[in-house]
C-alpha cells in the first residue's frame, strides 16, 4: 500500500545551487532523492514546499514523497538524515493522508531575513546575515511594512525576470525586531512571488537607514513597477523558517 | 617612533589550522601577518592572546603588534578587514602604551562552549555546536562546576601529551545557561593549559547525562589524572568570546 510522508528539513544554503534538482549541480533536492534511493530502492519524487534559490537556508523546510516500503518513521528521520551530507538535516518524518503534497497543500509560509548593522562585517555570521554598514531604524521599518500587510498586487516586489499574470498576494504580517545586534525581519503569508522577500526586506532597509519615508513604500505598492522598489538583497540572509498546513481533519481546533 | 596596537578579532576558525603560523597551513596569524605586511611594508608579528586550536572560533581574540607607520587607527581596522580574508574580522584597532603584549598582559580570559541536545544534529550550526543525542540537564552541570570554581591543580583537566610541572590555575566563574535548545557554558580564568576548556566541559557533560554524579567532579579533580575526566569535547563548539586586561594607569575604576 502506498504510504505519503512528510519529511521537515534544515539546511544551510551555503553549499547548495538551491532546493530544485538541476542536472549536474548539487542541490538539496538532488541529495534528498539519492538519500531515498539509496534507502527504498524506489525512484521518487521528494516535492518541496518552497524552491529556495542557491544560498538561502532553511530551518523548516517541508518535502514529500510516497512510498511502497514498510519503513518505520523513525528509519526514514534517522536513515535520511545519515545518508544525507552534514549540511542536510531530517528534523521530523510523519505519516500523512493520501493526497498530501507538500507545495499543493500549504497554506503559507514564514520567511526569516536577518540584517547585520554594524561597523565592521562578522566573519561567523556571514554566511547567515546581511552586513550593512550604516545603522538601522527597526522603528521607521515597523512602519513602513504596514503598507504591505493584507491583500495586494506585488508585481513591484517580484523578480523582473517573473513576469506572471496574478501578482496578487496576502502577505498576513511582517514583523520587524532587534535580536542582540541583529535586525530580524520575518515575512508570513500565504504565497511569494520570485525574489519576493528579499525585494521587500531590501525596500524596508531603504527606509530603514533614512534614504526613503514610510510612505514611500506605499507609492512603490501601487506603482507595481519593480525599478521603484528597493534592491534585491543577498540570498545568505535569508531562510524558510516553516511551512503552514490546515489541520488535517477530525483534529481539534 | 614605534607604536604599539592592539586589535580584536573575530574570526570562523572552521578553515583554519588554528591562530599559530605554521609552515605550508592555513592559520589566522598567518594571514593576519600577511595582511601587515601588505599594509605597513615591514615584517612584524602579531602576537595572540591565545593560541586557539584548529577549528576553534574567536569572537574577541586579542592581538598586538608594534609599527613604525603614521598609519591611523581606522585605517588599520578598516584596511586589515580588507586585507584578511571573510573568515576574519578586525572589530577594533587601539593604540597602547609600549610594552603592552596581548598574550603577557592579559589578566584573564573567557571561553564559550555551545551544546546542543537534540534528537537531530543542526546542519546551520554544525560548525559552531557540539550535537549531543541524549537530553542534558544544565542543573547538574552547575551543581558539578561549583567544585571548579577557585585556585586548583587542574592537571586532571589539562591533554595528556602537556606537562607543565605547574597546573595551578584559577577559575573565576562558570556559567551554564539555556540559549533556546542550546546550552552554552562560559569559562571565565586566569589561564587555561592545553586543551582544558573542551576536557572542563566534557567532564560536566558526563554530569549533564546523568552517567555521573557532580561530586564525581571533585574526585577527578582531586586525583589530578587525566585518565579520571572526561572526554576532549570537538573544537568546533569552542569559542574565545574575550581578552581581559587591567585598566592602563590613571584611567578611572
Amino acid at each position: 500500500m502506498s504510504r505519503t510522508i512528510k519529511l521537515t528539513i534544515e539546511y544551510d544554503g551555503t553549499g547548495f545551487h538551491g532546493w530544485q534538482t538541476q542536472p549536474g549541480l548539487r542541490t538539496v533536492q538532488g541529495e534528498l532523492e539519492a538519500a531515498l534511493r539509496t534507502m527504498t530502492r524506489e525512484d521518487r519524487c521528494a516535492r518541496g514546499a518552497g524552491r529556495t534559490d542557491a544560498g538561502v537556508h532553511a530551518l523548516g523546510q517541508v518535502a514529500s514523497f510516497t512510498t511502497d516500503r514498510a519503513i518505520p518513521l523513525e528509519g526514514f528521520r534517522k536513515g535520511l538524515g545519515r545518508l544525507t551530507p552534514a549540511d542536510i538535516g531530517i528534523r521530523a518524518a510523519e505519516e500523512m493522508p493520501a493526497g498530501f503534497d507538500a507545495r499543493f497543500s500549504a497554506t503559507g509560509k514564514r520567511y526569516r531575513y536577518r540584517l547585520l548593522p554594524a561597523p565592521a562585517p562578522s566573519p561567523l555570521r556571514r554566511h547567515t546575515t546581511y552586513w550593512v554598514v550604516r545603522p538601522v531604524d527597526p522603528d521607521r521599518m515597523r512602519a513602513a511594512a504596514l503598507h504591505l500587510v493584507g491583500r495586494h498586487d506585488f508585481a513591484a516586489l517580484q523578480a523582473s525576470d517573473d513576469h506572471r499574470e496574478d501578482a496578487v498576494r496576502t502577505i498576513r504580517a511582517v514583523e520587524v525586531r532587534r535580536e542582540l545586534d541583529e535586525i530580524v525581519v520575518d515575512v508570513v503569508g500565504d504565497g511569494f512571488l520570485k525574489n519576493m522577500v528579499r525585494i521587500l526586506v531590501g525596500t524596508l532597509l531603504e527606509v530603514g537607514t533614512g534614504r526613503r519615508s514610510p510612505e514611500w513604500v506605499a507609492e512603490v505598492l501601487a506603482a507595481r513597477d519593480r525599478r521603484r522598489a528597493g534592491p534585491t538583497l543577498p540570498a545568505h540572509g535569508l531562510c524558510l523558517v516553516e511551512v503552514h498546513y490546515d489541520a488535517p481533519p477530525g483534529d481539534a481546533p
